[in-house]
């Protein structure tokens, strides 16, 4: 059993405490997500002195389980005033739990403006000034901190829209080559870790032990078996690895659900030019690199390194969502553009997602012209500025809306619309209205079986199905992000009658337990119930469960519109 | 009984039609409420076409009932996300009324950014081109109408901060000689009006009828008896029309319940510079008045005409609260700097509560420093400019605080505090936290028995009866508002056993109609139920109806703190 680490941000104190009852057992979003309703006041102020920002491994996170090195971020939203957490892959999450952090808590806020880093290691915790990093993006700050530490610590740190509380700020983790490329992206906690002026935090688990395995062979037998799994499934085994998510993008143009112009039609006429395939042309032809991990175990390696005309990297983690954001949603086609306006995002601690959403928001309102790639990379790094419209934008597309009196604002709980139109793909669209996370495609990725044929078939663009696909896989969700597991697991799980089983398997190995699939059902559940709870005493009503009138509009190709009920969305998460 | 006129923004058409079962008998308040429970979904896009802004006159205005000219604005607010019934004086609300027309209602929405002028008159409706006025301030605005109009007629209007959609974007309505003084001021209504692309109203009720009264000979007894009361009160009758509602500053500053520096102190050490005292020894000196009435018929006259150092007209209507938001809130304690301020606002179309506040949190917030008048003149100017910094200045403190990171911002539903602190003020705390239209002393005026000993005497430092007063209050002003009354005829109604029963003398004199005090407490909460339902519809709980956590926070010189449980508030509109 592992100890949660609490760091007083105002004190600049620590301390080690063992997990109590409340919490045992638990690990990841299980454990964000219990800690947060438990000790955060739901009608705290999100960036005030009760808000929490707390970091957990999942359960099976540092052991050689493949594509479990997932870190859950929890914490009360600034963007959406709920709970909220964000995953991400990276380094942090595995040395975590190697050092026997279970759970690592930044609690309280300090007065004035200076900034602070903390050091994580064998040895113990240390607070210290952070100097001249402050005011700097995420590639100069973590690029200083290898040179400082080591090549082998993890970093995790905030731009200058973390700094500045902005919502849209995100949490960096640094890749395999310290370059900001894997996010805590949703939700503003780089605006929580701003709030209480930690500008990073370094891992090094140096010295640490191995984790325990209870029963080694068993594990093993069970990780052959998962491993397998995910290399011979086709999504998993073949088209992530080949062309990253970005395949998605002539998918989901196929599918007439890739929203377009700020959700006015689902296909994209420059589609190709921003394709996965013509992203993996242009990486061959540069010299970058087309199929990496997020993180040590990870056997899908999705991700990939974007290099520039010159040949020199451009941006890391490059991805369907974020081109989608930046793409078809804002009419940009130049896939160079928009990979400039991604290594913004990550140099000063942007979510992708909400600041294309943004930008597109931008131009609906008037404030730079649609299609513009140029003008929204100007845009965009007025937030590395601080100037007024940096705290425009970096706050978000809700926020931008009602800057610039626009009344078409793709969000839920004010959170931005991923990359899939509600309308032509009704299985996430339920996801975004019920989540109690906001609009997120990752909280139940009805794409599985609504255009992809993974898991089953339902039909995308009638209700019928839809709200029980949604509710299955929050609950799936729910537990694979406690696990410390990748999401995209899930499509080799839902496709293979022993997949549930296999990570049971794993679980049960690795801490000497009888688990069944069935309390794993339970665990999700329990952790969306803790979800919805936090809710509710934060103000939440079936109310906010609802998309914003503009999905009232048909959607072509196939003209469809939103059509659930409130009455009908309330029984997704009722259990 | 008269006729709603219709107006749809789009098709630019206008209808008259009788006035249905459901409205019959209502107006003001009673009726914009009514009308927007029942005919805006409360989901909808306050700046979408599903909103409606409606005005309508008092039951009493336009008759020759004192105090009765005040005109009620509606709709669903931007500011806010509930519904807003927001009043002013002028000479609009008189001369609807005898145009027949007890409600106006703006509806959907124009495509395009060209905006229009409603001209309505005896003859009927004319829906024109704005042309030139479009961009301009409200000075400009009304004194181009009046050239064109004549200077008989009533001017609604609303300035750059409107046409921006801003949420702290007021309607301004024309003070008897064309300066945009009155204001429509609370939650953001100028948005609507701004998304509806309406720049102005002109009402011209020349060649109407007289309003009919049905029983003169009960009227004027029963009007008699209601002038000498308003005269014979120490604040309607000599402390208001002497130093205006400014008076309040010495007072409230005493009580040490004037929030000073966002909120940390209840005493402001350079009250005495901003006082009304200060302010009327100014207005003599320069050649200003100081004795003014906001619409035909009043008798209190609390109004003024402000000039600057060379004797020329700075500002009008010069209130308390807009000296203590931009005065003691942010610590500038130069009037003509304040004054400044409120001419821009009034220039503009903005909300001088709001944007005071706002402005003490851009000083929180560090973009400009505290105290300093010119810098916080300079901020203002950016709305006029259509400038970054002012679409977030325009979008009030909450807005504001959200895109500088401050955590104590102080809004309930997110509209600004007004010029009392509820910790010193327990009363009036209690209405800001549960009035359905967020934080506003107008609602429930608890200033009266906390600290002016008017309708008896409750102490303002503890929480014993004021939930009781608060209630009573809020029941009152919301018949107030019905009838089209002026707020300040309280003080008199309060203190005066046949109060009340004047009032109801002139209704029914006016319908003949046998209505008693009680059928007005019912009307009260008929009123009230209407908004907490509209508001229940949009998500609203008790969690809204709480101040922020900034409020715990010991509050010299008192060191009090806000200590009602949501239980306690939650009884205040249980009826």
């Amino acid at each position: 059993m592992g100890k949660l680490l609490r760091i007083n941000t105002k004190e600049k104190t620590f301390e080690f405490e063992d997990v109590s009852e409340a919490y045992a057992g638990l690990g990841g979003r299980a454990l964000t997500s219990r800690m947060i309703l438990d000790e955060v006041p739901a009608t705290c102020h999100p960036l005030g002195k009760f808000n929490k920002l707390i970091f957990s491994p999942g359960l099976l996170t540092g052991s050689p389980a493949a594509n479990s090195g997932r870190l859950s971020a929890g914490g009360k939203s600034p963007l959406t005033g709920g709970i909220k957490e964000s995953n991400a892959g990276g380094y942090a999450s595995q040395k975590l739990a190697k050092l026997g952090i279970t759970g690592l808590v930044l609690e309280d806020k300090p007065e004035g403006n200076d900034f602070s880093i903390i050091v994580i290691n064998n040895d113990g915790v240390e607070i210290l000034p952070a100097g001249d990093l402050a005011g700097k993006g995420n590639y100069a700050v973590m690029e200083s901190l290898w040179e400082k530490y080591g090549k082998n610590v993890a970093v995790l740190s905030i731009g200058q829209a973390g700094e500045q509380c902005l919502k849209g700020a995100s949490i960096q983790q640094a890749d395999m080559n310290g370059r900001p490329g894997r996010a805590h992206g949703r939700g503003g906690l780089g605006a929580v870790m701003g709030s209480k002026k930690i500008k990073a935090i370094v891992v090094d688990d140096k010295g640490a032990p191995r984790i325990e395995i209870k029963d080694p062979d068993a594990f093993k037998a069970a990780n052959k078996r998962w491993v397998d799994m995910l290399k011979s499934h086709p999504v998993s085994g073949q088209g992530l690895p080949a062309f990253g998510t970005a395949v998605l993008v002539n998918v989901i143009n196929e599918a007439g659900a890739l929203p377009t112009k700020n959700f006015r039609s689902g296909r994209f006429e420059h589609a190709q030019d921003i394709s996965g395939e013509k992203m993996a042309e242009l990486i061959e032809q540069r010299g970058g690199i087309t199929t990496e991990g997020c993180h040590p175990g990870c056997v899908i390696k999705c991700s990939n390194v974007y290099h520039d005309k010159d040949g020199k990297v451009l941006t890391t983690g490059f991805e369907y969502e974020t081109i989608w954001a930046f793409g078809a949603h804002t009419t940009i086609h130049e896939l160079d553009d928009i990979a400039m306006l991604d290594r913004l995002c990550d140099d000063f601690g942007l979510d992708t997602i909400e600041m294309g959403v943004t930008i597109g928001i931008a131009m609906e309102g008037g404030m730079i012209p649609w299609g513009d790639g140029k003008a929204a990379i100007a845009l965009l790094s007025k937030v590395g500025d601080y100037a007024p419209e940096g705290k425009i934008i970096g706050n978000g597309a809700g926020f931008t809306g009602d800057a610039l009196g626009v009344d078409r604002v793709p969000v839920v709980k004010n959170q931005a619309f991923p990359a899939y139109d509600p309308r032509s793909c009704k299985g996430v669209g339920v996801t975004y209205a019920t989540t109690p996370m906001g609009a997120d495609h990752t909280a139940g990725y009805g794409v599985t079986a609504n255009i992809l044929s993974v898991g089953g078939t339902i039909d995308p663009l009638k209700k019928q199905g839809n709200i029980e696909l949604s509710q299955n896989l929050q609950v799936a969700t729910a537990a694979i992000d406690a696990a410390g597991l990748c999401l995209f697991i899930a499509f080799a799980v839902l496709d293979n009658e022993d997949g549930v089983q296999t990570i049971v398997d794993m679980l049960n190995a690795k801490y000497e337990l009888k688990l069944t699939p069935d309390d794993v059902v339970a665990l999700g559940k329990s952790i969306l119930n803790n979800e919805k709870e936090f809710n509710r005493r934060a103000g939440f009503t079936k109310i906010d469960d609802q998309l914003p009138e503009m999905f009232k509009e048909t959607f072509p190709p196939h003209n469809t519109t939103w059509d659930f009920t409130s009455e009908e969305l309330s029984k997704t998460l009722s259990f």
